[in-house]
């Protein structure tokens, strides 16, 4: 029964992908086209382990099943958002390969041992405090805005994780691209594969996707553009075959 | 007279911008596309001063005083190219406006007094020394490949250069984005515009075309995809409008 699952606000939504669902709670942050697109832009080896930092609702790591990942532990700081995630994953039978820990991604090496994981994803705060409106939600604010986790937080975090060789993937706002490349430089996690998100042609990018290795060589693969929509408006082919037999509808909620 | 200008192996070549006219020779580095995308993406302020480092045969000359620049300073160690390029301003009536000094840009403070500069400019070698064939020709080898000036040594030149607030642009491979928003942002010559070319659509990125600014905050305008040619397999609309009334065709030597 869907009730066993869901408590008060909450709402079970379709992700169109293997036949996932998700719980969401209007009143916390949900999932967005980001998550989708980074989750197909992350290079996952079969069986792979993954953690994903900055989990919310937990939707990364159920995508990142539904490409072939192992297992995979989301870290978040929001306690509701870690329980809801949690939930979500015991919702769809996968309680077993996804798991969730409610932590601060600042203090991840009190939770996990260093140089370990071949695979970190992350779907972080885009905005600097100062930059934009603060949602008044201190809960959203804090998955919106750099209010707990910044950046450099969020680097530092992955590179704790990373094994050498392994990698850390990231979607993020194309205008702060030189304050990620160089963090990621500096930080040991050579940017490798980059891809930047049009919302259609002609338009300028709203989302930049970027892969780095740990101990990798310089050398950056930039892919082609990703457009969201064609000319026409509607999706892309490129994001129609994410959803395979379910493209969603414009008006979906989950695909903003 | 042509032959008044030229020296023996040299061709004079239509830049079809501006009715400029070009001298090239088939034995030094001959200018590319790169150039003409590089002068179109910089900004240039009317009658801005500008310095162009590793000028080549001074195409990005010509073009920015065809943009309205006021006047420009090319630099460039090859003596042959810098002096080929000075006949190119004569030929062209723009010696007043343009001019080339013969000099090695990892010396540029002997030539230069630091922090003037409104706009630098650079198309500088591509490619590091032990990546990919170097040219047996030197001269070409010192054009293409890090032989002399590699990358850290131009943006520490155009860090030199540029004053406050003023703006130094480059083009340069995709695959060493890293390497080259990390380098400037470093040296306070913040990323401020990037944009990516492509050789049609659905290909990957070819060049990237940056502009930063000394002092200037973080936070990167990355512009829509540059598209060299359409679906067609023509020239794009955009760099058809380079051209104006003169559309290159493909086969155009100078417009690779």
């Amino acid at each position: 029964m869907e009730s066993d699952w869901l408590r008060c606000g909450e709402r079970l939504d379709d992700l169109l992908i293997g036949n996932l669902k998700i719980i969401q709670n209007e009143q916390e942050f949900c999932f967005s086209l980001d998550a989708v697109l980074l989750a197909h832009f992350a290079t996952v080896r079969p069986g792979v382990t993954a953690v994903d930092l900055g989990a919310g609702t937990g939707v990364l790591g159920l995508l990142l099943l539904a490409r072939g990942a192992g297992s995979v532990t989301g870290v978040e700081i929001n306690p509701a958002l870690a329980d809801m995630a949690g939930r979500s994953a015991g919702f769809n039978g996968l309680a077993e390969r996804l798991h969730f820990i409610c932590a601060d991604i600042r203090q991840i090496n009190t939770y996990f041992c260093g140089g370990r994981e071949e695979l970190v994803i992350a779907n972080p705060p885009y905005r600097p405090v100062g930059g934009g409106l603060i949602s008044p939600n201190g809960r959203v604010a804090v998955a919106r805005h750099e209010v707990i986790g910044d950046l450099a937080a969020f680097i530092a975090a992955a590179r704790f994780l990373v094994k050498y060789r392994g990698r850390f993937a990231m979607v993020h706002l194309p205008e702060r691209l030189a304050e990620i490349l160089k963090g990621m430089s500096e930080a040991g996690l050579e940017p490798k594969r980059l891809q930047l998100v049009y919302p259609r042609p002609g338009r300028k990018p709203k989302l930049v996707l970027v892969e780095g290795v740990r101990g990798g060589k310089p050398g950056l693969d930039v892919l082609p553009p990703l457009f969201v929509c064609g000319s026409d408006g509607g999706y892309s082919q490129e994001i129609q075959a994410y959803y395979q037999q379910n493209p969603p509808q414009a008006g979906d909620r989950n695909v903003r």
